[in-house]
């Protein structure tokens, strides 16, 4: 077969990242059309990625004959009506999470993805293409940790992004910290467990920026859920760890613990200075991700070429976006919350 | 002012390690009696720690000549009485935790503790003497980590004492998961943040030993908590470790996070073998707390001589007992619980 | 500029892994062509790889019109032969390491290298490009460590391979361990220290292995060295590692200390079972090194488009077989050897 | 049997240490009596650790009916002499390292201890008494490790004692790196392989002070080290630790690696603050080994009362001495040196 042709839509900092791999480092694909409402970013993509083909509206791109696939990396709202669009031209369909904010159009959405199922479609849940989290799961299937009681996962952003995302909030509605923040949490609990969360509470405090709470935002918050066996699982989300992007996932199960990141460590290098003996640590999202995003492109690609459907698709959208609107109204209830 | 003389009640595991540190490892202190049902125990402490009287009745004890304090490791149903009973016979009291299981009658105590300013009572929050746990309070109280927002406690017995624990079970009522393993946890959470509990959801999961939900006990657990200003806390217990004895603590705040035994090490020795690089962990708590057991014992005798209050008092035992009393009627009405 | 075309000699473990990377992994490169004694080699080139061209003679391959650089992974005492008519045949040259494996010859061959400064010519340091290799030189070029007065290396391959070496000692010449072993680490001893080595000791033990005393190998061994302005350098290389393939590298400085791999963990994931906290730990160097392997590989492809030579070039591979050499040396004569 | 009547000669540092220590903190010890040049040291020993007789002379403290033994903690000089004065006036002794700074003084005070028996001789090699010294010694001779190959040993002291001590040296003679540095180091080796060491090549640079070498002092050195049994042994001992107390011993084995304090750690907390994730580091050795300190002298009174000599005797002060020797001789001839 002949290399999968790609239109890229987005290009802000991940849909870079996106660009860059299909154009270099993903074997079989080829980056042919790129689209963004800003000019500069077409630019870029002609010159730097080789793009052949640059639009300001994704219909159009969808419409180009020179497509097999599209990549969507486009603000969250727009996915549902992306993704729906491009299945129906034929193309196949890697969108960045979330799937959708509404669980109306999530649906719709789904509706159109299973009348077309041909086309592959992929769900942009990097971390399960992670190298750490593959070796975790291949224990966790294998029944290493024996029965799993706790799955507890951590997502802090850095300290450095605090106040600019408090400007941010000022003007625009992040979809509140659990939908933003704990998407990847939901997806890895369910991902481990099997199972799905049937019971939420959740909460959160604003400290360093206590304007947070009239932003109705949140600066940390923490869920409580109980699946529908009774495993348990905790999150922690937040916008403020002082030394860097805290991404951690633990395991507990009936023979054994395990942690993903228990220091998210950047390297191993590890200082000893005044400070003590001191392991540098991740700093953000793509450094931290930064093989997984090309694995899991690479897994998109594969599907096209071996007529088969990845992992993780639609439904994984739909549920752990329904989990993570259940987060959201509890922290406005502070209550239980039932996950229909 | 003469060495302190104390006599002691209970020599199980606990109280032996009590009485042990009172002969030999505190100076200043003199362990002149003690009492117990278990004629081998006398023994014991008349042959190897010296001691000079010995009992079958605590009320006999209290009522010697030749005593300044008592030690009271007995079982926790007898806590607040022996309190009351020593209190009112002047003599200063180191009890173990819980101060008791009922409300009620805790609070009947400490009136009795009000009433004897100035004899010394003391509760048995060892950890708060541990030197990690000390490190960490003054990195808080300092300011260094900003405001807490998160503490996180994990209490998690060995898998070793599983089995006998679910014999155990079958016969008698441990007090339930939170009152018997998260006590010590619940106080660290009242000691780092300096406010109380609010609200608390728990729950729990049996799946090694899956008969326990007939005992009405617990193999593992998880309790999400609200304080009285939005810190949230986070609590997991459990009695099927596979490495060990595993007690760690979290506090995020906002300008950094610590852990205290993020890993439960034993000592300073990691080994490389084929299962990888390997740190050895804690397999029980004389061994974790060996040292914090000693200092929180001289703290007592110090106080005696210093005529002042320890820090960790007859409050404490109440506040605590309270939450872990509303995290087990939490777990069995599966809903949120207040404190009051 | 068009694709470089490049044609690889070798196909064995390192040579298949830098194949696939110039197939696959680095943007700009093309396998056109390869060259082996192994027909299966050739054909898995074909037909994975998409090489148009395959070569039994070396000579012919380099012969090739359409070819811009090669990659030399043959075995080592074809290196320096390889890399004379490479060069003169216009070529690009990457070659592993060693550059030869007899001072006189790698000499005559870095006199046709000088002779052709147009041509790119880089030696397969691949630690160099490592990118927790890369954090600490940058640490130690800025002078956060201060002035380095010692600089330690760990190079110990896995005990599951220690058997088969043995077979293999019966019938051939490994060169010596330091020669096959430490080449690197005495690579990053000068890269660190920007110094050249002044004398060593080195010595070994045979101890799972006592047949090795007879075929003159080592299992384990040491070596101390002298730079020339005094720092001091210690080696320890080995064969026989437990938990799998330990590269290390201490750095200690005036300022600070540094560890490359303190403990050579192969993921973020750690393990809590029976055993202990538990960090999977690499298992061999095409796990360990495998990004540095493309790195070094892109660096050569961009050095050949930039027109510019790569940081490590042959005089790194004269020096540093010169100090393995010594090594080796001063083994067999149990003195401290001069490095010329 | 009754307690044992100890007197104690020198209160600096580590006389304190050992006097609180036997006053306070070991069972069945009693301090009678102290003896130092300085008043304001007896003052206190007398004020806080209730000894009853105080000394100008060791001579006489030693003549003095109430003594059952004697602490020898004074400067390293006055070692052998104090030991045989006290030896033939009937006491056990406990004295630090070294036993002595020549080989012929302490060959001659060895014949004073071997004419001795019934008198209790022990020197303070504490390290010994580590609990995670105890643990890897423990599974060294339970062939854990298999066969040791090599032993590496760091003993660095910190940074922030450095200028004190060029200062120190500008007017004393500090016996050199290795004996004040690496004895206790060399006596691990020793201790640890059941082996003598044959030869030595050391060596040090002076970087951060380089006035250090006109004072023929050290401020970081390493020696290698032949054992007779052809097993390797590597130090590093230093005066220049950013980060602290440095003291790390590796153990390489034919079935394991194993090392105490890889990271010096000063405790189980980790902070996650700017700099990454931080584990706090020992500061000097009376913290590092507190409790070594308490188990090497409960083992002295122990050994005393049960009438047996300690592990660590006479002939372990003269060979680690005598490797010492070799070290410096080593330095400063540049060549290898046999030890005898």
């Amino acid at each position: 077969m002949n290399e999968v042709r790609v239109g890229i839509v987005g290009l802000g900092r991940l849909g870079r990242t996106h660009a860059i791999n299909l154009a270099q480092n993903v074997p079989g694909a080829k980056l042919v059309a790129a689209c963004s409402f800003v000019e500069d970013e077409l630019e870029y993509a002609k010159r730097e990625l080789g793009v052949t083909e640059t639009y300001k509206s994704f219909e159009e791109m969808a419409a180009s004959p020179n497509l097999d696939a599209v990549c969507i990396v486009s603000p969250s709202g727009y996915h549902p009506e992306q993704i729906r669009l491009a299945m129906e031209k034929g193309l196949h369909v890697f969108s960045e999470k979330p799937i959708g904010l509404d669980i109306e159009d999530i649906e719709k959405t789904m509706e159109v993805i299973k009348a077309h199922p041909d086309q592959v479609f992929q769900l942009g849940f990097m971390r399960r293409y992670d190298e750490s989290y593959q070796y975790a799961k291949k224990m966790v299937d294998e029944g290493q940790l024996g029965e799993l009681t706790v799955v507890r996962c951590y997502g802090i952003d850095p300290s450095s992004g605090l106040e600019s995302f408090v400007n941010f909030a000022r003007n625009s509605n992040s979809g509140g910290l659990f939908s933003d923040m704990s998407i990847h949490d939901i997806d890895l609990v369910r991902w481990f467990t099997k199972k799905e969360v049937s019971r939420v509470w959740a909460m959160g405090k604003n400290a360093a920026y206590p304007e947070l709470d009239e932003l109705n935002e949140l600066e940390t918050g923490a869920a409580m859920m109980q699946l529908e066996d009774k495993t348990m699982a905790i999150l922690v989300a937040g916008r403020n760890a002082a030394h860097g992007y805290h991404v951690e996932t633990e395991l507990i199960g009936t023979k054994g613990m395990l942690r993903v990141a228990a220091a998210p460590e950047k390297n191993l290098v590890t200082v000893f200075d005044e400070n003590g003996a001191v392991r540098p640590t991740s700093q953000n999202f793509p450094e931290r991700f930064s093989d997984a995003f090309v694995h899991e492109m690479k897994e998109f690609i594969s599907c096209i070429k071996e007529k088969r459907q990845p992992e993780v698709g639609a439904i994984d959208g739909l549920q752990s976006t329904k989990v993570a609107i259940a987060c959201q109204q509890s922290v406005e209830a502070n209550q239980i919350v039932e996950v229909k």
